[in-house]
């Protein structure tokens, strides 16, 4: 399905604020991006490049005054993301070396901390995907659903123990449980077909049968419609803005997701 | 200032043809892309990666009937090319790790075998911009710049015996004096504001006083609007299209390039 | 100064065990490593590869039975640590792309929750390395380093409320306190010349003046003679052991550091 | 099988002379390293930093003087190569991105001229490993061998008009038949046990049935004891030493390599 997504950010800065910004997808194994445009006002010097794990971000200075993003791309992706049941645990010593580095926990997902429950969770199931099935509906079940509920990232130790969350926080605990299994789990921020309320979206991929598969326990049904902008250990790496400074008024947020075509 | 690049291509497949393509403007230090479109027909599944120098390339394999490619970009690019006669040699001991790769020869810059030559052009030269600028000076008034002249790469060698070539040409055989020099020089391929007549462009940038700066042997003054799409050590690395297997028959050529704001 | 360094270690391996092991030093901007030893018994397929933080790791699996592994390696470093005052910190703005990493808060370290304390510490510091002097001087004075203290990480806020640990958590409270005053700081571990008792060590750098500084609160006074063997954002990036799978009983774990050489 | 490599060169340098080295072997898919030592005299500063093909190298300023350099490693290598006539060709579209740059002509190899040669030699053979069977053979019956015939890298159009040359030259003109049939193909350089007379040798792999392969036309059966020390496309990128400036004089150049164990 093709899809046209956008953001239309502004923000009122009192004074000369560092921005980092990560809201420009890229073509990637499940997405394709035939159309992008990037528009910041005021007019500044802007510097783009890739991180650690092949995002594109975007670096600059913003001045005193109103600051305004708007993003918008045609992407070409799935209609209904990969489900396989048979997707097998992959064992440490076959895992691809880039993949390492999911199995590791981090900021917000303590992974070394959840080797119990997950084991609970996922008692006599099927190491792979499976088990990070058995998660995601646990997650869905246990964990509610609530847009709007935290500004601030949460940790999956905190969500945990607070029984809600938004959904980059539910991500987070999956994220952690996955990972106390030796399943390489991995953060991922973009767009969702609609996503009710529409904004940006966070779910996560579990790496299981030698891929990345996506699961998202904010939703119910095999659903498509993903556009990925950012990917990470966690919320820490992914924020589609980091900004130093004072702190900077959101003026406007608003968020689009559109089918074009079939 | 602010162009709007394009390149309208199509093409006859008469069997199955795998293609790589490299037409796809990135930002850098020297431009912004604002605005970006990628078009391919028929539909096809396509693979985007980055290459080793740096440029986004697309892999897919285009059926047997007409293929077309059109790719438009909006960039901010400067209106004049920055010179200074002032920046000096850098030593290799302190030139960049990964610069180094462009002191080497390569397929169609045979440096290792101009050193008299470009001895002879710059003599008395102060090290750096100075002795560029003399080898751009002699390739304008010794190779004549015939547009449309030869279809496949000449090596520098053969542009030298030849006395004359198209832009990539003039570009092979600044390349090769500059690295004989120990200067680093690169091909780079992309578009130009006011172009006669209008194409794809290749010109080449070398390496002094700790940045690199772009020569054009092929016009006169000092002109801005330039577009890159790819880097690399000569035309073998940065071909706009690589096709394996059968000739491919191109049906249309187009490229423009419009001023669309200051 | 020249050292001559070595890990001895044997384990007890119950069953066959993946392992990712970050022990053999590189040459980098600090050290020079004139000669290097691996073995690891029993023979077996190992596969070295480089993380994402540049570090030279192995991947293996374990048999059942005795592991061991002996790591030696001389190296050339510096006396004296270098000590700058008045290297000043580095506007967001200014880090390069790839340092920007280390800003992030991180599992071990969570900057984004120590503004207020890193603030207190620092009052009236010039910005930049002082601020850092400070922390460090606030981490030996109010953090007792207590050797052998703990075995699994443990994160800055624990730290902090423990008011005791190890090298490693001395660390990761420092770097939490200059990521929460956005100065770039990253976990090292390594050897150290004449640490009482001798074992692997931890300690932290921080990027002010354009570079990384060394800084290490488990010791007194301007000492050198650090060989780092991994870098990261904290200890979960740079285990020098990550085994998956039953627990595996350390059977000898025996660290040298001699000087061969002035 | 085990083998202890070394390295003893000595040179009169008569000025102060910038030299990049790339004679330290590192791990891999195919050798392991255990033991390496790199030792260069006079003392002085030594960056090391790994190139775009993921080799090692060492960049230096020698003093005017007597530079000498001295390396040796243990590795454990195959005993003999791998052979797979069944090996398949590998379609473009299904090659990894990171071995495409293999099939672009280069400085030495200048594959866009050998289609005709290569089809001939290669009449009948299934395509993928009989195809590149069938150039070491003809290479092997065509080009004479003759170590110690060249000093300078001849291409390989240059070898096949002249009908003999070294180590380096045959790979050169392999490589450039292989590419031509869409096979990537890369150089490499390093160590061989037992070749006579024994000095750096040089060979090529070629990219079939989803991995690289060994050839090498000096040698005749399937011998192994092979040691990498750097690939690349041809001899510009994999000199062992690249000097710049004036001549320097060649003291001793002394190679070993001593079986140690089974």
């Amino acid at each position: 399905m093709w899809l046209r997504v956008s953001c239309d950010f502004a923000f009122d800065v009192e004074s000369p604020t560092p921005f980092i910004v990560m809201l420009r997808p890229r073509s990637g194994a499940e997405q394709w991006i035939e159309r992008d445009e990037f528009k910041i006002a005021p007019n500044m010097s802007i510097i783009e490049f890739t991180d650690g794990y092949g995002n594109l971000c975007q670096r600059f200075v913003a001045p005193k005054g109103e600051l305004t993003i708007y993003t918008t791309s045609d992407v070409k992706t799935s209609e209904f993301v990969d489900v396989n049941f048979g997707a097998p645990f992959v064992e440490i010593q076959h895992l691809p070396n880039d993949v390492l580095c999911y199995l590791l926990p981090s900021r917000y997902c303590e992974s070394d901390r959840f080797n119990d429950l997950a084991n609970t969770i996922t008692v006599n199931k099927i190491p792979g995907y499976q088990q990070v099935q058995a998660i995601e509906d646990w997650l869905r079940y246990t964990i509610s659903y609530i847009p709007g509920s935290s500004v601030y990232p949460t940790s999956a130790i905190e969500v945990n123990q607070k029984g809600s969350g938004v959904c980059r926080d539910l991500a987070h605990l999956g994220i952690a449980l996955c990972r106390s299994l030796s399943i390489p789990a991995r953060m991922v921020v973009g767009y969702l077909h609609n996503l009710k309320p529409m904004d940006m979206h966070a779910w996560f991929e579990a790496y299981v049968g030698g891929r990345w598969y996506v699961f998202d326990a904010t939703q119910t049904g095999v659903k498509g419609g993903y556009v990925s902008v950012g990917y990470g250990l966690d919320a820490a790496d992914v924020a589609i803005f980091n900004q130093f400074g004072p702190v900077v008024h959101t003026l406007k947020q608003h968020v689009t997701v559109t089918q074009i075509k079939n």
